[in-house]
C-alpha cells in the first residue's frame, strides 16, 4: 500500500476515495453539508480540487455515498433468522445498530442532520433508493412487533407507533453515543433492549429471566 | 387588533413579531437556518427588510427566540408534583411533551436540525442558557427513574442511558408526528409510556393494570 512519492496518499489501508469520503463525512458532520465547500474537502484531505472531482464529480455524490453507506448498513443489520423469537430479533438488531453507529458516529450524524434537505441535493432515483431502505427498516421492526403480538409473546400494542419510537431511541443515539464512553455500545444495546422488551413481553418468567432471548448470558458478558 | 391601513398586518391575533417568528420557523425548518436569508423571511412575511430588522437585529436572534421558546416549553412540561409516583411523573411529562411538539412541529424540527451548529450562531451566554435547560430536562428524567428504582417501583437499570433513550424516543417524534395523523399526540404518549413503563415497573399487578399510574382511566379516554 506504500505510495512513495505521494505525501498526501492514504497511510492506513484506506483507498484514496475512502479517505476522501471519511474526511468529507467529518466536515459535513461538523459544519453541515451546506456549510462545507469542495475546496474545504480538498484542503482537509490534502488533494487539489481537480483530484477530488476525479473521485466525486459533485459534492452531492459524496453526500449520497455517505447516505447509501448508512442506509445499506442499517438494512444489513436487520436480523432475519425466522426461527428466532421476536425478542431475540429486536435485541440483535439493536446490538448491531448501536455497535455500527458507535463505529462511525459522523456518518450517522450526517445522515440525520441532512435528512430534511436531501430532496434538494439528490436525484429522484437517489431519494427513492434511500426511502426504500428506510421503509424496509421501519417495516421490519413493525413486522417483528406484530409477529410477537400474534404469537402471544408480546402484549397488544400499536406496532406502528412503537416501531417509530424504537427507531428514534436507537438511531437517535448518535447524538450522545461515544466510542469510548462510560458504557459500550453493546452495554447500551442491552439496557435499551431489556427495558423495551420487558415492556412488551407478556410472560412474567421470560420477562424477568431472559427478556433478550436465549443468548441473554452471552449478551450480558458482551459476547 | 385591527390595523386598517396595513395589509401585511397580522390577522389571527398574533403580534407582528410573533408572526415573523412563526414564518421564520417554517422557513428554517424547510430550508435550514444556513439556507434562509433575512430577505427570504421579509418576503415571506410581507414586510420590508428594515421592518424585520426592527423586530430582530439579526437572523441569529430569530433562531435564538425559537430555541429559547422550545427549551422553556420543555422545562415547563416537567412534572414536579412530589407526591406523584415515578410512573405518573414520566407519563405526564411524555403527554405534555408530545402534545406540545405536535402543536409546533416546525419549532421542534428547527431545534434539532440546528443543534450541531448553534455554537456558530449564538453567543456564549445564549448557548449556556440552552445547555442549562437541556441539562435540567435530562437530569429530571434520570432522577425520576432513580427515584423509581430507589422506592422499588422500578427494576434496577442504568438511569443515565435510559433517560437518553427516553428523550430520543419522545423528542425525536417531531420527525413523524403530525397534528392530524392517524393517532393523536395524546394516544402516542399513552403507547410510548405504557411500553416504556411496563418495561420498568416491577410489580406484576401494577404493570398489568395501571402502568401509567392512578389516572390511567383519564389517560385512555384522552382526558
Amino acid at each position: 500500500m506504500s505510495e512513495t512519492a505521494v505525501p498526501t496518499g492514504p497511510s492506513n489501508g484506506m483507498s484514496r476515495r475512502e479517505e476522501l469520503l471519511a474526511v468529507a463525512t467529518k466536515l459535513f458532520a461538523a459544519r453541515g453539508y451546506h456549510g462545507t465547500r469542495m475546496d474545504d474537502v480538498a484542503d482537509a484531505v490534502g488533494l487539489n480540487k481537480a483530484t477530488v472531482y476525479h473521485y466525486y464529480a459533485s459534492k452531492s455524490l459524496i453526500l449520497y455515498d455517505i447516505y447509501k453507506g448508512a442506509a445499506d448498513f442499517t438494512v444489513d443489520a436487520l436480523h432475519d433468522d425466522p426461527s428466532a423469537s421476536a425478542r431475540e430479533t429486536i435485541y440483535h438488531f439493536t446490538r448491531r445498530l448501536l455497535v455500527g453507529i458507535s463505529s462511525d458516529i459522523e456518518r450517522a450524524a450526517v445522515y440525520f442532520q441532512e435528512a430534511p434537505y436531501i430532496t434538494e441535493w439528490f436525484t429522484e432515483e437517489q431519494v427513492a433508493y434511500i426511502r426504500e431502505k428506510e421503509t424496509q427498516v421501519y417495516e421490519h421492526v413493525r413486522d417483528v412487533i406484530d409477529r410477537g403480538i400474534a404469537s402471544g409473546e408480546f402484549y397488544e400494542c400499536d406496532s406502528h407507533v412503537l416501531a417509530l419510537g424504537y427507531i428514534g431511541m436507537t438511531l437517535g443515539s448518535y447524538r450522545w453515543l461515544r466510542p469510548h464512553g462510560r458504557r459500550t455500545a453493546q452495554e447500551i444495546a442491552v439496557e435499551f433492549s431489556t427495558a423495551l422488551l420487558r415492556g412488551l413481553i407478556r410472560d412474567e418468567a421470560v420477562r424477568h429471566d431472559s427478556p433478550l432471548g436465549a443468548d441473554q448470558a452471552d449478551a450480558r458478558s458482551g459476547g
